[in-house]
């Protein structure tokens, strides 16, 4: 499986790599924007998910004037649970922290596993003009959370159950069909009471990237408006801890001294660090946006080894299996947030761009530069015999649990419960059955339920209907998908596949009659003769 | 400019070259769906769509039975004229033709110009099960249209006016905004009466691509049912119609003899041929469905000189320049129906593919594989320069018409009128202005209209909203565009740039503030200082 956020509407999603498809999405309240998110532990126990942005939180009167941002704002960090059996998530936790900007994230590993980073700004807390007021301070910060003391204090009842109201969405992949449950609960550990959960560390301006090392004892910062890339160590973060080491606290949460927690600095890798990668060869790769290049240095010496340029301003970067224990190495990829003149221009907004690199040399050698949608965070290399081997082809017909599911072309029908239409058609090479139906009316609400009796690999079958406004079905072999139209017109509409199953995919069609209301032309329906067939519903 | 059709709205839309942009939509009366279309004449005098199903014109009545198809379904050929100044679309007229599927087009050009052909199929005019009912003839029909002779009958007001209801909608480059306009009549000459416009000729078994040769001699018919491609003579159509070598008629068009037309055929070309386009040194290239290759022919002798396979089952195919009078040649992309394991799997459907081939040689050579999405229909290969030198970089500030931009931070500010918001806002590296923004109440209609002030080429800016459920904007530099928010909670809400012009993107936010109905909270918004400003509001 795979996780996906979304930031304007705060959200995380769970996508089954079996068929590539969203399986769940559950909501987060208390946050003003999802960015540091959707960041895995080392055994999948919990994704992470950071505000971005602080705000009141839910259950407090939000109507508050934005000046007092100090005062009324709060950041939260969620801690959602992932099910061993099914993957199925659950906000098992949020933990209440100052109102700063959470931008970034990743869970300890290895020595630190039981620890989550994440990099904040604003640590002025500005609520205007941020280029300006957020960048006050020569040190924001970056903030280790003991997620393992956390999960005790829960246990242990600590935690405050708060009101709140959001939605968590599952899709059923036996019945082919979502379902939508609100919740009204989420349990909050306060960072400034509890405190041994929460430490800050500094971390040159505006930290953005905030990535740890295989073996899990190196935190990397990227501090966008500096010239150095500071390494953080996790067992110097330990003993500076259990030494009480600290130069003050902001809310509660102490804050570490710099250079007790720091390792080392990579001292000139360019300009403007963003992101680091690791390969499986002890070198680390860090993005410079303002220089335009990677850098690889040493995790050890902390010396830079090579430099490639990219083109341009690159942003995120991805080594296969680059922030696992066990990175494949070999392959990085590049992804720019500019392109400038790179490819053929497309009006005033011009593709993004990438750049693959062989890396399995002491050079980091380019071997290919391609257009990409968007800059892609965090992607993720992975070896395709992973995803290959549990690829689904197709849903079997026999563990189609739909309840308006046709097992073949003799079971369709279409029946009337008031001005309501169910219709239970299939699709298969090269017809739908019905293929004409008549006695809808207008001011019904009509279901098209179609089953695609396929039982082969990439064989779906498209569905729909002249003008309707909402949406087109893609139907998967073995699945059955649901159209709802509100037929407003009287007359005849066409409905057609729209895959290209088949060079004789403009056979696969139909027409619908729609009477006025009230109209007495009679249920019918055709399956396979050149006249409708009688009333399902009258048959009963 | 280019044109786009879409089938199941039945449209035309006209793009905008400069900014990759949809111009114009115009939408089609007596339409059961767009297919055959939207192909253009010689000078782009007009650009054609033909209905794809046939349908009860839109002034009759359309609640009859659906086996009723031969009395009461007729075929539109739609004749949208192009503007030589401005682009500007316009239905002409519409030709009613018989109640057949109007499959592809193609524009005579040379010799041939003034005339349009198109393949129809379902001659047999069945209502169900069509990929048997519709495959019962031998061969199907081309339709011949003289649309200069049509034009003829149009001035001399031979066309009916027809009462019917569809959208026009155009977009202002200056104003940055849309208009939509609902146009309640169409011309419309019937095939029946005005007997030269169109002529039917004999093509095998369900032709689907119709294409025209460089000089504009040759129509190729693809019948995706034969094993052979038939290619027919201007020349000898010109003088079977002289001759009135008809073997019949279908509703008061003649049908011409197939020999009178036919200038040879295309012998063991492979089996299931779809579409035909053409280079600069005299050969035809077909794409075989069912045997997955591309055929290439010679025009005069009709003889295949090479094939090359395809990966796998290839539908559209595109040569550059091949559906023109003056072929560029030298490349090839056919575009695939299937893909099997070309790539890795992504669970149940199946990335589609294409392959590029340089035709430049005696034998055409594979160059490049690769993943596309969908089966681009009818994809045009330009030189670079013809959109590249044309291609507009921002949209210049002292030309920006929009009644809400904002010339410069300056002059932005918030407006209530009643229970409507507007906020005329800013965009500039690295911030909004306002980006605080205090007085909203819950049930306001706010208007955002941001104002991207950067002059630059590639500077676009986002804007989001979190938890706005309708869209996030993407401006461009020197643009002004609008999103509608509908506050519905009382409380803080975040703001902020979604694109990746700067690395210090992040910085670029703001707050609003919701407060509930009936609130007393004057209205203000920050314009750089670390306090909201007075109201401007309250200020006039």
């Amino acid at each position: 499986m795979g996780f996906w956020k979304c930031q304007q509407y705060p959200r995380v999603a769970r996508i089954d790599l079996k068929t590539f498809r969203t399986s769940e999405i559950i909501e987060l309240p208390n946050s003003g924007g999802n960015h540091s998110s959707p960041f895995i532990t080392e055994n999948t126990e919990y994704v992470v998910a950071g505000t971005r942005f602080s705000v009141p939180p839910d259950d407090k009167n939000g109507d508050v004037p934005i000046n007092t941002y100090k005062q009324n704002f709060k950041g939260t960090i969620s801690f959602i649970s992932v099910a061993k059996e099914d993957g199925k998530m659950d906000i098992a936790f949020q933990i209440q922290c100052p109102g700063f900007n959470f931008d970034l994230s990743q869970a300890g590993k290895g020595v630190s596993h039981g620890w989550f980073f994440f990099s904040c700004y604003n640590t002025e807390q500005a609520n205007t003009l941020l280029e300006v007021n957020a960048s006050q301070k020569d040190k924001d910060f970056i903030m280790a959370v003991n997620w393992k003391k956390a999960e005790e204090y829960l246990k242990a009842g600590k935690g405050r159950k708060q009101a709140v109201r959001y939605a968590h969405n599952t899709y059923n992949e036996s019945t082919h069909s979502a379902t939508s449950e609100i919740r009204t609960e989420v349990t909050v550990l306060d960072s400034k009471e509890l405190k041994d959960i929460c430490y800050f560390f500094p971390c040159p301006k505006s930290p953005h990237g905030c990535d740890v090392s295989p073996t899990g004892e190196y935190i990397v910062g990227s501090g966008k408006l500096a010239a150095l890339i500071p390494v953080f160590s996790f067992d110097k973060l330990q003993k500076a801890i259990a030494a009480k080491d600290y130069i003050g606290e902001f809310e509660g949460i102490p804050i570490l001294k710099y250079e007790s927690v720091l390792y080392g600095e990579v001292k000139k890798p360019g300009l403007g660090p963003l992101h680091t990668e690791f390969d499986n060869k002890g070198s680390a790769y860090t993005s410079m946006f303002v220089s335009s290049e990677v850098v690889k240095w040493n995790i050890k010496d902390l010396k830079v080894v090579d430099r490639v340029p990219t083109y341009y301003s690159v942003g995120h970067l991805c080594v296969a299996g680059g922030d696992t224990k066990n990175p494949n190495g070999k392959y990085m990829v590049a992804y720019d947030k500019i392109t400038k003149d790179r490819y053929l221009p497309t009006g005033p907004e011009l593709s993004q761009s990438a750049q693959l690199y062989d890396i399995s040399g002491d050079k980091m050698q380019l071997i290919l530069d391609f257009p990409t949608i968007g800059e892609p965070h965090y992607a993720q290399i992975v070896p395709a015999d992973i995803i290959k081997n549990n690829s689904l082809k197709f849903f079997k017909m026999e563990e189609n649990k739909n309840p308006y599911f046709s097992n073949g072309e003799g079971t369709t029908k279409v029946v009337r419960a008031g001005n309501r239409i169910d219709v239970y058609m299939t699709a298969i090479r090269s017809h739908l059955t019905p293929d004409n139906i008549e006695g809808i009316r207008m001011g019904d609400e009509v279901y098209f339920h179609v089953t695609n009796l396929e039982q082969d690999w990439d064989v779906p079958h498209g569905f729909a209907i002249k003008g309707a406004a909402n949406a087109e079905l893609l139907v998967m072999p073995g699945e059955t998908q649901t159209l709802k139209w509100n037929p407003d017109k009287v007359g005849i509409f066409p409905m057609y596949c729209t895959d290209f199953c088949s060079a004789l995919h403009q056979e696969m069609t139909g027409y619908i009659r729609v009477s006025p209301p009230g109209s007495n032309v009679p249920l019918l329906f055709s399956t396979g003769k050149n006249l409708p067939a009688a009333d399902s519903a009258a048959k009963k």
